[in-house]
């Protein structure tokens, strides 16, 4: 028997897919790397115990495994590797809500909103919110430690994780951390997993930190005349508060926006601040009350503020829909660069600069609370000379990051089309470090090989 | 020249301690580990630089290396080890603000409650409180991920570390993660750092993440018949809400306290809840409320609400008091146990149980919001039985919160006096990848050996 025999003897027929055709859509995440190989096999999970069989197979034969959850990454974790393996854990999706302990219990394939969805109706909240969360698995979350909008109060994924089941290189199946909500035996190996994409091990079950529902909230919506005084205004907030949102789009954003569903958003803003505050009570009117002076004070042309939830969720949504609304403009290449809050206007200026010397349109949209931004490169469709200067423009903005203590990725993950960078930003010791680490967990390197390191 | 000789001529003279006489009070922590060793010199380094040097030197000639902070361990992470030198962090003490970018940058000899003033200067929080913050280091609080009462709500040591110095075991030195909120660019190496207890590298400096000034506290006190009575109250407020305090004294802590200065606590409780709400405004009196109802309905038997902060405040000292209260009593062996929330009860109930087998007073304190208690095992003096009959309890409670789904350490660390019930814990799979990386990062053993693994 050759080996691939030997894969789809040892699992259900249904589980492993070998067909060309329908292999097709697991080569690519979301970012549509257009260097993704060809695997051999995808292998969709029901349990553990199927991708354990996978990978134990895997290390058998020295087969690369890409591990993938909804295909949602933006950074090409999740291309196929020519020869190898995809195992797809979309079809594990339980999610199961502990009330008294506040966690759930999830399978890496549940959507982020089912996790929330469920939690909800314990009168929980899970607090992680990528811009992606309707079609963005908890597997991915955890891979890639992302973030999302209400991060700048709330945190981001490894906080919320108390406990995995991670599938190591070997096929032998690990459990860490667990329902305790501290627990310091051992070295922190659960954190360490948490934004490894998949490198170090496959993540078949995660125990998540739920908290109580969130509260009312109130928005403030504040336009200003430039990117950079908007981000002013972010810094000024940001070093007296801490509100549960604070987003920034920029004019071109507003306008894709505009033209992909009229919202009523001001077009002829040079920037826009969506901020929210869930303090309780008083305290809402007064976080708003101090955000409304520091725009007023760093020169917000107009400001206001709704304590209505459905008028102040329609403009989060306005935010949420620019990616979709610049993808119609072109091809889309997604940076995810941050910087230290009080360097934000900086980073803006430099991504300013880049799309004028690369001579591309390059909208804005932020968690600027964060200072973690997403420039998003417009590439004009078939013009091989536009997608030439829109690698350059990606790799400049990267570097500009780096030039400004930032970092390459706040919440997407290395991944694939990142990893040129990485080096430039960790250092060769850092990078040394991290081999180190690798080697010692997967020293074949079958797990998603190519990504970050 | 002999191996000592080069480490002493390569520092200046007052950064080497080679008189017994003077080492002496670096062989212990707090635990008084009885089988701590005898090092050859301490190194007082005052800069990063300095730690380097040492750790090159015993990385040539194989030495074994502790690093220390302020040397209130609980766990044995400092014991000194035979042959071996120790690197005191004492004299690095600066504690830096960074206002706009709401963090600390913090040499890791800075005790935890200099940066929480520092901090309080600019308006902000520096949220992890152990109940030793006041001669506690920071570089302590990393190596062992700490915790404290405000945990509860605010998280523990890790979720605030956002960069670290690490000298790593060949005297190099990394710098991971910076003033960056969001930074998912490589593996979690940063956090595989923090709880590391000083085996994988010696951190000379951190950057730690601030939030605004915390609110003003309304505080709750009620007694209940059994501490498994008031374990319950908790579990009924942890199911709903998520108080800026929980915490838990047993009688036994309670005549401790009373015995050893009045605190007018009431020595009939069979046990005794201090609870804080420190949300905004209305919300504070509604959490207040809804925490009085729920100890109500579980059965306590007296129940008083302050808004008085400095009343609030007395009750959290006498909390703060009790170890020292009970290290009158006799020798003291700390247990740090935690389990999920609503295995409480039983915890408490298998403590009560050990305590009446091996006849042995265990007044309890916990964490008890977090599932964390701290037995406190009083050994009489020159009682050898009574020594033996300890370190069983000591084990026993250990293996109890294990087959409650708990851990043997939440906040203090494995060190070397817990270390023998680590395998049962973490099991052979977990365990073995624990010694990976561990010898991925420090392949000659020469950083704290014997700690932890």
């Amino acid at each position: 028997m050759d080996a691939l025999g030997e894969l789809t003897a040892a699992l259900p027929d249904h589980v492993v897919v070998t067909d060309p055709e329908r292999i097709e859509k697991y080569r690519w995440d979301r970012s549509q790397d257009p260097n993704t190989g060809t695997p051999v096999a995808v292998v969709r999970a029901e349990d553990a115990e199927q991708v354990q069989v996978a990978v134990r197979w895997a290390a058998a034969h020295r087969v690369p495994v890409v591990p993938r959850g909804a295909g949602s990454g933006l950074s090409g974790g999740s291309s196929a590797v020519d020869g190898g393996i995809v195992i797809s854990l979309e079809r594990m999706t339980a999610v199961e809500i502990d009330p008294t302990c506040q966690v759930a219990v999830v399978e890496p394939g549940a959507y982020n909103k089912d996790v929330k969805a469920a939690a909800a109706e314990q009168g929980l909240w899970y607090p992680p919110d990528p811009s992606s969360y309707e079609f963005c698995s908890i597997g991915g979350n955890v891979a890639t430690n992302a973030g999302g909008l209400c991060c700048v109060k709330y945190g981001v994924t490894t906080d919320y994780v108390l406990g995995l089941d991670v599938v190591l290189a070997d096929g032998s199946l690990v459990r860490l951390g667990g329902k305790r909500i501290k627990d310091v035996a051992g070295l922190s190996l659960l954190k360490l997993f948490v934004g490894s994409e998949g490198t170090l091990g496959i993540v078949t079950r995660a125990i998540l930190r739920l908290v109580p529902a969130q509260q009312e909230r109130s928005t403030l919506v504040a336009t200003f005349g430039s990117p950079t005084v908007a981000a002013e205004a972010v810094v000024a907030i940001r070093s007296r508060l801490r509100p549960s949102m604070l987003e920034l789009m920029d004019q071109p954003s507003i306008r894709a926006v505009e033209q992909h569903r009229s919202m009523g958003l001001d077009v002829d803003a040079g920037a826009l601040l969506v901020a929210q505050s869930d303090a309780p009570g008083t305290s809402r009117t007064e976080e708003i009350a101090l955000m409304e002076k520091a725009c007023r004070d760093t020169g917000a042309t107009e400001v206001f503020v709704t304590d209505d939830a459905d008028e102040g969720e329609q403009f989060v949504q306005a935010r949420r829909m620019v990616i979709p609304a610049v993808e119609e403009l072109g091809a889309l290449m997604l940076e995810d660069v941050g910087v230290p809050v009080p360097r934000l206007p900086e980073l803006l200026a430099a991504v300013a600069e880049v799309a004028r010397e690369q001579d591309l349109s390059i909208p804005v949209i932020a968690h600027a609370g964060d200072g973690n931004t997403h420039p998003l490169i417009v590439v004009p469709r078939d013009d091989d000379a536009a997608h030439l200067r829109a690698l350059q423009a990606f790799d400049d903005i990267m570097h500009a990051a780096i030039r400004l203590d930032g970092t390459i990725t706040g919440e997407h993950g290395v991944g694939r089309t990142k990893k040129s960078a990485l080096p430039e930003q960790l250092g060769p010791d850092v990078l040394a470090l991290n081999q180190r680490v690798k080697d010692a967990l997967d020293p074949d390197g079958i797990l998603n090989p190519g990504a970050i390191l």
